[in-house]
């Protein structure tokens, strides 16, 4: 187990929900790790040397070896560090995992943020319209407090983009997708999950990202006039 | 080790690289199976209840439980069936494996076909050069014989969409983007790869596949006019 903050190293950037995943993990493992904080306008040096062919974040460094994409790093780290696994032992239910988890990213994230992202009104509803569907699939799929039953386990730490980023996102515009009456088991989980202490003390500080995705937004909007 | 034909049971299709990376690594394991050929252009009662999310090939059958998503049916047959590992031991080394098999899959898979299914010229043209670009990145990865060293592991599995259909596909517009010349280690580990004789044993035939894609093309084509 590492201990030593030299061995562990996190480049992450506070807005990113794939850098949260990692440091809900890392928190959830207990390892102590140095984090840096990355400007994804001015790209440090480090972070292009070890993930040059993304440039992106996060990057999870262990003994100066390198790996990106939140997905595999977490498989990575649940691999290394045993305690509180977040993969479940049997091999059906790490491939429902790995499923979902996947599912997430191709059919969730993209789709949400587009949902508000999007200056053409009919391309906007028909990312609404996917991002509604696909979480009505998730929602079938939530048999417990949690998807890793009573804890949290893989695909609740990839879905903290829906716990977190989808309500704030979605605010912007007054969006009302993600509701206790559309969604009423994920809707639960997702306030479960953000209650969870890992969960709490990893997330970044809400308005100030707030504030962020709505500059973004209002330059979109600007730029499309 | 499973040797009943009821209990592995693999939904398919002949021209599918994501179908093709599960048979070679059933046959590396020397797994017995049963194949079962679906028509996508008249799924399956059985497809559509074993993959209700997504309604597509590869869906692996292990004692009346499906999984989807060919990535992540390799890691499950690799955890199930312990004989020639796919997957590396070494947690980094397997991290890397998850890492490139993911990059072959979201930069090289979609841009190789659009290479070709593209009818506006200059769209296309972009997608000739994001695969390029994404098979240079690749190329320079290949240290041995194979991306596993002198066995074949999960990233050449994953990469038999290059080796194999990439050319029968460019061929249809006679593009000559995977070259010799341009990409001399992809292209010979492309030549050892399909002389594997477990690779050999795993393929579609070639030229009903390649007059497939060539209809397909030709409809796509007529279709613009």
């Amino acid at each position: 187990m590492a201990t030593n903050q030299e061995d562990v190293k996190l480049l992450g950037a506070t807005g990113s929900p794939f850098v949260c995943r990692v440091r809900i993990a890392l928190k959830l493992k207990e390892i102590e790790y140095k984090y840096v904080e990355e400007n994804l306008g001015n790209k440090s040096e480090e972070l292009i040397k070890y993930n040059p062919v993304y440039k992106k974040v996060p990057v999870f460094v262990h003994n100066d070896k390198p790996i990106s994409e939140s997905l595999v790093i977490l498989e990575y780290i649940d691999e290394i560090w045993k305690q509180n696994p977040i993969l479940p032992n049997d091999p059906y239910q790490r491939s429902l995992a790995r499923f979902w988890s996947k599912f997430i990213d191709d059919k969730i994230v993209g789709a949400s943020f587009k949902s508000v992202f999007t200056i053409d009104e009919n391309e906007r509803e028909k990312h609404i319209e996917e991002a509604t569907e696909a979480l009505h699939i998730l929602e079938n799929e939530l048999k417990g407090k949690f998807f890793g039953g009573e804890e949290i386990n893989f695909v609740d730490i990839a879905a903290v983009f829906i716990a977190f980023w989808i309500p704030l996102v979605h605010e912007i515009t007054d969006l009302k997708l993600f509701t206790d009456e559309k969604f009423p088991k994920l809707y639960n989980w997702s306030q479960e999950f953000l209650n969870h202490p890992v969960v709490k003390e990893s997330l970044p500080p809400r308005d100030p990202l707030f504030a962020f995705f709505k500059a973004r937004y209002e330059g979109l909007v600007a730029a499309s006039k």
